[in-house]
């Protein structure tokens, strides 16, 4: 019996971040409508001062504080684990592995960012932190770091998920949040959607515009607001996710993965897995990293590279980044996780310099893999993760016509228990195919036309 | 930072299953309802040859099958861990270990002898399972080892719960079980019982009814019966929990445990872990060892020790337990694993030993230390589960006010992440505490007055 899983100690934990920016000095900073960059200043009123330089820092290494390691140890060093019965029932010269993100207290790689914000936030002497979640893993993730930090933590949720996935709701609730549907009648924003659209399902982009109102509304100047994905430093606290599968690679013997995989929805998880190996690529390794989008919310693979608002009510900086336009709104698919218009900045940044091949997946394939991989490995994968999957048995299949021993990781972002619906439309012929029309594409493209230009330096094409 | 987590290779997974039978010359067997000891012949209908032969085996070490243990490796050898967080809460001298099987396919212990009878099954030319389940855990155990093994699958599910807990359905769909509401039209037992009661919520009783119903029905002779607790064959392969936990105690340097503690519904996930260790306290150990029941469902504490049927219908052979007579039926508390009638024959006659001192608890005090442990260890518990911590602080409580440095090991049997309705009632002040009338205890007691009495040999006391 070969060993499958490769664990690491406690004391074999990543001490320092690995941040990307260092490495990628033509990354566009965040601008205001009038064109000029953010100062670190404009942005004190909804994130603390040690996150605003950590978002801006050009360090290659950050350290992570000791507490924020005991607090992470409930749960990491996660396993590294080969993905052997995958490997013989698709008859692969290739070797799998998998980080498996999905043994945190909130089911996925979520709480690494929101330990982190949390522990910044209450050393920066913030009481309460405020957020928004659409299927609500990143709602429970900072419910579960607040809890523990002893935060007020208060989440808006999209209405449309708050009625239809209780389950995680009440996972808030036992981490002591409030949590409410967005739209909501405690927001002045959130009073005049209601007014002009009472029925509304809701969206992300309300529910972001809902925190920031009540964050940057309390008059102590003791809230701020937390974003789960796309900023620079909830990137990089992701990195600690590629740093252990670095070292227990080396344990199980390989120099190098050849392919590194991980679904991308605002970036973070395939940043967390892949921007350490982005780095060796940049200094000479030769390993393909694929960003993996669904194919019903494109922006990788078909959107442009432009200046976009990160909420559809344009109330955040521009961020220089891969998107379909703000008011993008994607079909109901499954992968609640997948569903946003633009794409992190530094892993749209990292596209542009030819160092991210992003792909694209339909989600009856991505079922079609998830059920796969319940039949082999015997898990039950979260919708976004099936992506991943999905890419991972294409690349592996490719590896048998080639007749390579290729090493391919990805990131087993999270497990699917609460999110079974989809698995039961699959399993009753009434999951949905979508692609997306060229019309509808243009048309929301077309609405930033007038934004300011991406333009990057590309330092490593 | 000390190490919280103690891991083990799958080199050093154990090798063999315990069997405390070997040590337990006394142990009564099953009867029929003459009074004559049942032979194996006579459960050859319902179980293959092979899991009798375990069932009434004397041997003191058994073989685990390689395959098995390949198939046990996709989650196992599972951590144990520090309860470090809980212990600085409390301000305790104790040191707590938990066995974490929340880690496994299913979120509990089930897999681990779902895995087992299910590969005993196939090995004995057995081509479909069927079982019932209450709130789901054994049934979703089961769907994955079919998956795994290429058997089929049947689960008659109690029908309040196949109504009220959708998702555990659909994870048996995942798997390709087959999962249908007890009582059932698709056996003659369940058309009767709708017949006489179309409005039933169902029970466990009359699902093992349907189950053994179907598979002894089957003319071709290639469907079998499985059960997930209460058998000495099951309680058999549980005991590889205790059995890694005693390495693993040996790696974090502690001599023996002081303590150790399980919930008890039919007695599987307790023995699993106390079982070894009770083989030590035969052999002189000084070990406390407490099984926990629910106050609403006090068999071990407030029932007798009887030849009793193990389920309602009384289709099953006798079986010497500690019972509140099969007829009883408990409150709708909401850790549905603990609401069977009965103990496992063998944790039963550990009881009668004095081996074993078992423990009941209310479950609001249970939903007090379930929060406990969602704020300081950060993962939410089982319900069933919550017993076990409920009496684990009692202990840790107690060798603070004593100034002892007591070793306290418990079985985390599994997460709650299906099971949160509890936790909101608990929250809004709903949850009710059941405490059973007398009358009622000796109402349900009197239904098996004229059964046979049991009279163990007492070989250990």
């Amino acid at each position: 019996m070969s060993e499958i899983k490769i664990n690491l100690s406690e004391k074999e934990m990543p001490r320092q971040w690995y941040n990307l920016n260092a490495d990628m000095p033509g990354c566009l900073p965040p601008i205001g409508p009038d064109g000029k960059v953010i100062s670190p200043d404009q942005l004190a009123a909804v994130f603390p001062m040690n996150l605003i330089e950590q978002e801006v820092s050009r360090e290659r290494w950050i350290d992570i504080p000791e507490e924020i390691l005991e607090i992470l140890a409930r749960w990491r060093p996660v396993p590294l684990r080969r993905a052997k019965y995958l490997e013989e029932y698709l008859k692969t010269p290739a070797r799998i592995y998998y980080k498996d993100e999905s043994v945190s207290p909130g089911g996925s790689h979520k709480p690494n960012t929101a330990v982190a914000q949390a522990w910044y936030n209450k050393k920066f002497g913030i009481k309460k932190l405020t957020t928004e979640t659409g299927a609500g893993q990143w709602g429970t993730a900072l419910a579960f770091a607040c809890s523990l930090l002893g935060l007020e933590c208060k989440v808006f949720m999209v209405r449309v998920s708050f009625d239809q996935k209780p389950m995680r709701k009440l996972m808030m609730h036992v981490w002591g949040a409030k949590c409410v549907a967005s739209p909501s009648h405690e927001t002045h924003f959130g009073k005049e959607v209601l007014k002009r659209m009472p029925d509304t399902p809701g969206s992300l982009g309300i529910a972001i515009s809902e925190a920031i109102e009540e964050a940057v509304g309390d008059k102590s100047g003791q809230t701020r607001y937390s974003l789960g994905s796309v900023l620079n430093h909830v990137l990089l606290h992701q990195t600690i996710i590629g740093l252990e599968a670095k070292k227990q690679l080396k344990i199980a013997g390989e120099k190098k993965p050849d392919i590194v995989i991980g679904c991308a929805g605002g970036g973070s998880n395939f940043a967390g897995i892949a921007f350490p190996f982005v780095h060796d690529k940049i200094n000479g390794e030769k390993i393909e990293i694929i960003p993996v989008e669904s194919s019903s919310c494109p922006k990788m693979t078909r959107g442009i590279f432009a200046y976009d608002f990160g909420d559809m009510a344009g109330m955040t900086p521009l961020l220089a980044m891969y998107t379909l336009g703000h008011q993008f709104v994607p079909p109901p698919i499954h992968a609640g996780g997948l569903r946003y218009h633009g794409m992190a900045p530094m892993v749209s940044h990292g596209i542009e310099e030819g160092l991210l091949t992003p792909r694209s997946v339909d989600q009856v394939q991505c079922y079609e893999s998830a059920m796969i991989w319940a039949k082999t490995e015997g898990f039950i994968c979260a919708p976004e993760t099936s992506h991943a999957i999905a890419v991972t048995i294409e690349e592996a299949k490719k590896a048998k016509e080639e007749g390579k021993e290729k090493v391919i990781l990805f990131n087993y972002s999270g497990h699917g228990l609460m999110d079974l619906a989809g698995y039961e439309k699959y399993l009753t012929g009434k999951l949905e195919r979508y692609s997306l029309p060229d019309g509808e594409l243009k048309k929301s493209i077309k609405a930033i036309e007038g934004f300011p230009k991406a333009h990057t330096k590309k330092a490593h094409k």
